[in-house]
Formats: C-alpha cells, structure tokens, sequence
C-alpha cells in the first residue's frame, strides 16, 4: 500500500471535476483520463536554461529550441484543445526538466516560486482540467523545502518534481535530505523525472546494488554503444548474447525505437539502417543468468520470442538448483522449456 | 532469426550427447538441461586478479577470495556432481569476469590462451557434460582475434565470452573490432558478461539513445542511490514517483533482492532494515511516460500491483492520443483502466 492518504480539502484551486469534462470521453467511460507527467515551460526559466548553456541547444541544455517549444509555453487554450482532442481529462502540470536546476543559486529559487505562482495560476483558471507540480531548487536546500510548503500548503500543488542531480550532486547526498523531509510531511510525493547523466557516472556503482544495478547499466551500455556504433550495420551476422535476461533491454524496445527516431531526428544525427529493436531482436540473445524469475522471463519471450532466449544460471554465484527448480515450475509448455533448456543454447552457440 | 546457422561437425571434444546425463534427469523429461553462463577459475587468471588488485578484495577486484573460489576452481567431479543434483546436464564455462582484461596486454593474451587450452581439457574430459567459451584479451585485439580462430576452430570452443570494458575503453572502440570480425567470419557469438561500471559513465549518453537508455540509466541509479542511502527507513511514509515504468526497476526487483543479500554478505555491508523490492513496493510509484506498451506495463503490474502504475503522456515530448489510445487498446478491465487513468493518481498525488 502506498501510505500516503489523500489529502483532505485543499486550500485553493484544485477542485479537479468529478464529471468528465471533455468531448472526447464517451458516453460509456466510468473514469477521468489523468496524465501525470506534463511538461511546461516558462519564458523565464527558458531564457535561464538559455544562459546556462551558452545558447547552444543540445541534450545537455534542456529544451530551449525545437518543435515542441510552443506546446511547452502554453498553458491555456491551446493545451486544453489538444488535450481534448487526445481524451485526456486533466494534466498534471510540472515545469520541463531540468527545472531551474541549471541556473545560479539565487536565481533558481526565484524562478522555482515563479513557476509554482504561474502553475497555481493556471490551475486556478482551469481547476477542472490541470493540477500541478512544484519546482525546486536543491541549490537551495532548506529555502525551497520552505517553498515547497507555501506552494502545497498555500498554492494547492500536489507534490515536487525534481530532475536528477544538480551540478552533479545526487539527490542521495545529506543537503538535498530537506526537500524530501518536507515532501514527507506534507504528505506528497517526489516525482523523479530524468535528465542527463553525469560525466562521472561511478555512482551507478552503489554499495549493495552494484551487481543487481550497476552491472546491469554498464552491460546494457556497452550494448546500446555497439548498436549505436554501427557494428551491425557493418557485421549483420554478428550475434551478442547477454545475461540477466538482457540487461532490462527487452522491457524497453519500443522506448528506444520511439525515442531513436525522436533524438536522432532533434538533433540531425545520421541514422542507422534499422531501428534498435530490430537489431535487438536480430543481433542478440540473452540469457536468464540472475533472473530466473517469471514475471521478467515472460516479458521477455513475449518481446523477443521464446527462440531468443537461453537457460544460464551463473554458477557459482548462484544457486545452480534454485534456478532450475524455479524455470521448470514455470507454466511453460515442455515445448518451450526445451527451447529454453536446449535447443536455443545448440543453435546459438553451434553446440552439436 | 537468429542468423548463425548450427555449425557443422566440430573438430574436437564437444559431442555433447543426445541421451539424458544425469540421475536428476527423470524418466519423462524430453530435453537436457543446458546453462550458458558458467563460470570457472585458474589459479593463474586470479594470481593475475591478485596482483591487478593489490591483494584486496572489493567489488572491483574480480573474485580473488570468497566462498565461490572452490567450485570456481574446480572444472571435474565436484562441479559434475553439484550440476548432477541441481539436475544440469550441460554447462557452457567461461572464465570468470573480469577474464585477463585487468592483467598488462602480453600477460593477459598468455593467460587467455591458458584460460582456453584447459577448458578445452575439461570439455575433452567430460565432452557430453561440458563446452566452453574462449577467453579473450582486448588489449591485444589482433593476437586475440587469431587466438579466438585457434579456441573455436582448433579448440572446438563454441564463442567468446568478454566482461564490458577494457582499461576503461569501450567495446565500440575500433580498436576492438578484430575481435568482432574474428567472432562474426567464425558464426560464433560474443557473450558480454558485466564487470563494474566505470569510472566515468558518461559513455551512457550515446548519441541518439540518450534518452532511451541514458536517461533511465540516470534515474534509476537516483532511486537506488536513494534506496541505499537509507532515506525510507528514515522517512517511511515518503513516496517517490518514477516515470517510464519506473526506469527498469519493476523488472529488476527479485534480482535487486537477490544480489543485495549476497553483496552485502559478501562484502560486511550494513544492510537496510528491508530488502529493495520491499522499498520499492512500499515508497515508490510508476508512471507510463513514454513506456505505454503492453509487455512492459503488464508486467509492471504484474510486479507491483495496478495501485501503483499510474498514466501519464509526457506531454510534449510524446504523442499524447496515441498513449491514451495505446492504453484504450490494452486488455484491461473497465476497472483496471479507471486505476490506471484516474484513482491512482488521485491516492499518489491526493488529487480531489
């Protein structure tokens, strides 16, 4: 259970509609469409982020040029005719990443508070159809935690948002623990929203979680930087097997073709001749080391087809018994657990 | 399709027999058992550790001590008889990560040549019980490839395994091609086993996967490095919203409990009062930013309960009617979509 109750009556502005409020929702729909992750911009934290990055667009800058600019500035009709268009009932607002993050100390913490008046406005003009997110500014601790009351407590916003690490600094460190602390008292959540990783990614390698974390984004990187490289374009038969069930790759074919065709296209980067995925489901098997666990195995196969993927159990590190029983307990056809057990593990690797 | 084709007759030691090996095998049983990464050891290789390491064990070291290092050692009767109560008929070995790659170039090409002539002994000793993977040295990638020609061709090797970087150099690197070249003109593929991540990960921003991969890279460390830090057992009741299904995680959380137990234990770690799936369960919830396709949503909710899995678009950045029309589509109950569009946004963000 998530143990956050739902806040009793909220101060101003956040009287989202118990009717559906669009018409695009059908006569028959028993639910509100709520989306959760929706982006804004503002003209001054753009021209901020604009400053820090010396003007020169790129993923590292935050979004300060390109196609979606307009979608992010408006906060009125314009986003609500689109929203009605797609079905959606009622956005959850929180400004772009990286947030004020970018910008000096003092200017962050301004420009927090003005995001969060500039949402709480929106809201409030359209209470049936937005909430909202408050900025932060980590650069400021112990200020924005104090903001972050004002903007729930007074401006009715429904939790935080922040965006990774702040001049490189990740949010584990003891100086951003009062952001959380506030958020923990106000009773509302911290959404994570992802921006670009740090040029010293070491801290992938946390104590504890260094094999069942750090290992997996060092090995699905080596075979994202393959891909990317062109080797197979260059070697079509070249076939890369990888553990732990694909180092999480087969959860996210379809993001990285979606997002492949978006980034390459933003940017001007020269393509590939095929999509991630494709190489993925033609380049690679994996194999079930580590992760002899239904759930993820049945993902998997459902992504890859079950010829794709090998039985390993990565003795001795585990338990060689444990991933057998736990495989042949498994409601697998003995079709299918021959392709697991055998005949993929002889046609990948030759074996006779 | 996997495009290798079944290699024809091997040249030597690996007529893996058609028959059931083992006691464990069952009369019914229609196939062997055969696991793909299974490690072993040389008192030669882990000297080499040893010495790369300056004596001390750690995460970085290779295993150079722990309660693994006899069945490592072992390639005969104790490694047959455990696979031979685990019901394994075949292991496919390889040298244990990080191989020779923290070994000086001329050293660590002898060392692979060694690696490979005794596995190639174990598989001639034990030919219907074992098959091997040839060891390589990536700082010798000419002399590596050749010898990857002897290991396969001479050998009777079935492929390559290599463990990610090198010196801290990728395996996109050009001069890492040969190796490549050598494995694809052999129809034999190239296992990447993990070893730690390096210091600088930076190299997780790949041009046009930066966000597909990288950035999930990013935020799903945050949240471990969050997790690890503690901060749930001190602030119990805080919840953590992560996007795009919660950056892997969701398919992760048996093999986070797994090796958390294991790494903690092996290195004398202070373990956190619960396991990380408990954490993740309990304090954290998902979105579908970018991620609304059927396998992996399902299988998030499979993982943590459709409480917990809330809609969202991210809005510009995606097509906001396909992710609502992609989630229409899906399989879900009238119930289980007004979880996902509505009540579990409300609960997470006490929306009214």
């Amino acid at each position: 259970m998530i143990r956050l109750t739902r806040r009793a009556a909220m101060a101003a502005g956040t009287a989202i509609g118990a009717t559906l409020a669009t018409p695009g929702a059908g006569a028959t729909r028993r639910y509100r469409r709520i989306s959760v992750e929706e982006a804004f911009a503002l003209p001054e934290t753009t021209a901020a982020l604009r400053r820090a990055a010396g003007g020169r667009p790129s993923m590292q800058s935050g979004p300060i040029a390109g196609p979606f600019m307009d979608d992010l500035f408006d906060l009125g009709d314009g986003r609500l005719a689109k929203m009605d268009s797609a079905g959606i009932d009622v956005q959850l607002l929180s400004l772009v990443a990286p947030g004020v993050q970018n910008a000096p100390a003092d200017e962050a913490l301004a420009l927090a508070k003005l995001a969060n008046d500039r949402v709480a406005a929106a809201v409030r003009a359209h209470p049936t159809r937005f909430a909202g997110l408050a900025a932060v500014a980590p650069q400021r601790p112990e200020e924005t935690a104090e903001e972050l009351r004002r903007a729930v407590g007074t401006l009715g916003l429904k939790g935080a948002i922040v965006n990774g690490h702040t001049a490189g600094v990740y949010l584990d460190a003891p100086q951003f623990r009062p952001i959380f602390r506030a958020a923990a008292s106000l009773r509302v959540p911290v959404y994570i929203h992802p921006r670009e990783p740090l040029p010293a990614m070491a801290v992938a390698a946390v104590p504890g979680f260094t094999v069942g974390w750090g290992y997996g984004v060092e090995t699905g990187t080596e075979a994202i930087r393959l891909m990317a490289s062109g080797i197979f374009d260059e070697l079509p038969d070249l076939v890369i097997v990888l553990g732990h069930l694909g180092e999480t790759l087969p959860m996210l074919l379809e993001r990285l073709d979606n997002r492949y065709q978006w980034e390459t296209a933003l940017l001007g980067l020269k393509r590939l001749q095929r999509l991630p995925s494709d190489y993925f489901r033609h380049n690679f098997a994996v194999t079930t080391s580590g992760m002899n666990y239904l759930r993820p195995l049945r993902m998997t196969i459902d992504a890859l087809g079950i010829d794709r993927v090998l039985f390993a159990a990565d003795y001795p590190m585990e338990d060689q018994a444990e991933a057998v029983a736990a495989v042949e307990r498994m409601p697998f056809s003995a079709n299918e657990k021959a392709k697991l057990f055998e005949h993929n593990a002889m046609r990948v690797f030759g074996l006779t």
